[in-house]
């Protein structure tokens, strides 16, 4: 830009508030002291505040003084009746700070949160991780906003310290979980199908350890289709380009029985054979895998375990 | 290595014979043919063979002119039964040839054929395909196999025309299977969770495609965690440096309700909650997630849909 040797130098790093230090609220912390924020932390049980005096931070008597101590709040506990039981009390103490709440929920709660945020007259960012804690603070954090733009924009700066993948969905409230849902699921489909594979090795002395470099490049393959994938379903037309509905089904059915062969749980590989027949039923075996979209879209169907 | 300069030039590429031609059997010609081995080709249905005859294929006008054309003999149909219906009435035919069988199934089935195939004087090699039929033929296609390792040598150059990951993985011919299996439960993890979260997505207006891109980070943030979780697994110990099952546990309640309060079909995080619920039963709530793997290594607690 024009003006760039004409910048005026970074602000300095803003104070911040951070109310919860379990593993998270911990990771929290600690990225903002180590990027230089002047940081206040509270937690419920004091003993997990106290290592952070050392490392520079100002220690709350209460959370009412935590919520005083810095315009920006982060909150970042169990669940939203956590927050709400924490903040509930505080009442005229909130207004006119930037309310963030990086504890995971539902996007209706988070709707709500923010509903209830705004009668006490605090701005309200709703947000998500996406990250583990070791994460935090590092290139490899994504965390989710949502919320007003005019609540993001001035404290972007202190929310990047938290991770590099900072980014702002939308004014609604509810995106930010939304997307942590949609992201979340995957996770535990990666984890799950990881863990039963591990299983299924061990029966022929195949470590874990020697599974992960496949797990990772099998991993990787897979994904590398989800654009194309991505693009069928919205397009609404599942050509096989690759392979038919009726061969993964063939597939799975092998997985149930490579389980139960070996004496290895095979609820998972079960769970998905009932899926793909519910798409053969529906006329999908020759189609590509994306036509599964139309098992998940509605709730008619759901096997009830 | 000090004898390169005088080593001798690559033989020319070896002769071929491919049996089934569907979309994988298809993918396999091209490639041999692409990398310049005379190769000969089948189908059950003859009108796919066809086409490959502009590619300088021979089409064999029978399976057992098919199986005397070359000494290496890559079968890809359907299941294992289709196999043996095919090349049992061939008997002496098969002497002497190397079989390579690519067709997915179980290990019990890659072992019986193994002994079937020893039966008839052939050697045997099972193998796996982990990769879809446009990966053929390039850096991205792993083709695992197994059996004897007298058998793969001579063949890995032609086998390597089929992929860059082409590895041995053992004599048991049953261990490619096993290893398919393992990877397979992962792509449908990775495809179904996909999909789950591009319809919760939808209701929002968000594409699919827009979703891809952050699966993508999501899917890369938790493969990174897998060697980890594998180390894990190895010990027997699972120590919660991240986030313990409790935590998970409600955020798949999280993903529960999303998903019914959005109309979404909730079977996948439903199917997680319960696998969840018994191992926080089983006392590892606040294990981290490798815990998980009791769960999975036999069958005494299963979930039945
Ligand atoms: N860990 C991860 O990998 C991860 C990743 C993404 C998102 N998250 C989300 O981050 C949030 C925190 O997770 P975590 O791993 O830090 O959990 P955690 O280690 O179990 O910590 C929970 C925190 O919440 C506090 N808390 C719970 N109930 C409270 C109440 N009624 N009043 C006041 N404080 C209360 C706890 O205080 P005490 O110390 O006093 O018990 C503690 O600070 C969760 O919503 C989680 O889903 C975690
Ligand atoms: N497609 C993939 O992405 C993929 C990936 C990894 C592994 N695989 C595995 O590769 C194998 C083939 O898959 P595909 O995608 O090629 O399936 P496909 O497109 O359905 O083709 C099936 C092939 O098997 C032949 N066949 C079936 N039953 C037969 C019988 N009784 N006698 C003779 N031929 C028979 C078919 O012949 P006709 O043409 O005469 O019907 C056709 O050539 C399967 O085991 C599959 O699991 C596929």
């Amino acid at each position: 830009m024009a003006h760039d040797r004409d910048a005026a130098p970074a602000p300095a790093p803003e104070a911040v508030t951070v109310v919860g230090l379990g593993l998270m609220g911990q990771a929290l912390a600690g990225a903002f002291l180590r990027a230089g924020h002047p940081t206040t932390v509270w937690n419920r049980t004091a003993a997990k505040a106290e290592p952070f005096a050392a490392q520079g931070a100002r220690l709350a008597g209460s959370i009412g003084d935590a919520v005083a101590a810095a315009p920006l709040v982060v909150v970042c506990v169990s669940d939203y009746g956590a927050v709400r039981e924490l903040l509930d009390p505080l009442g005229a103490a909130l207004d006119g700070r930037v309310l963030v709440n990086l504890t995971s929920g539902t996007s209706a709660q988070a709707r709500e949160t923010a509903e209830w945020a705004r009668h006490h007259g605090a701005d309200y960012l709703d947000g998500a991780i996406l990250a583990a804690p070791q994460a935090i603070g590092t290139a490899d954090a994504d965390i989710l906003y949502s919320g007003p733009r005019s609540a993001f924009d001035p404290h972007e700066p202190a929310l990047r310290a938290l991770g590099a993948g900072t980014a702002h969905l939308g004014e609604d409230h509810g995106l930010s979980s939304l997307h942590d849902a949609a992201v979340l699921g995957l996770m535990w489909g990666v984890l799950n199908t990881f863990l039963h594979g591990a299983a299924l090795l061990r029966t022929a002395g195949v470590d874990a350890a020697a599974f992960a470099p496949l797990a990772t490049k099998g991993i990787g393959t897979v994904t590398g289709w989800l654009a194309g994938y991505a693009q069928q379903v919205d397009d609404g037309a599942y050509p096989a380009d690759d392979s038919t509905i009726d061969t993964h089904l063939a597939a799975m059915e092998h997985l149930v029985h490579e389980s139960e062969a070996l004496g290895v749980s095979a609820e998972i590989p079960r769970f998905f054979t009932i899926l793909a027949e519910r798409a053969v039923a529906d006329g999908h075996g020759g189609s590509g895998y994306a036509a599964m979209i139309e098992q998940f879209r509605t709730s008619a169907q759901e096997v009830r375990a």
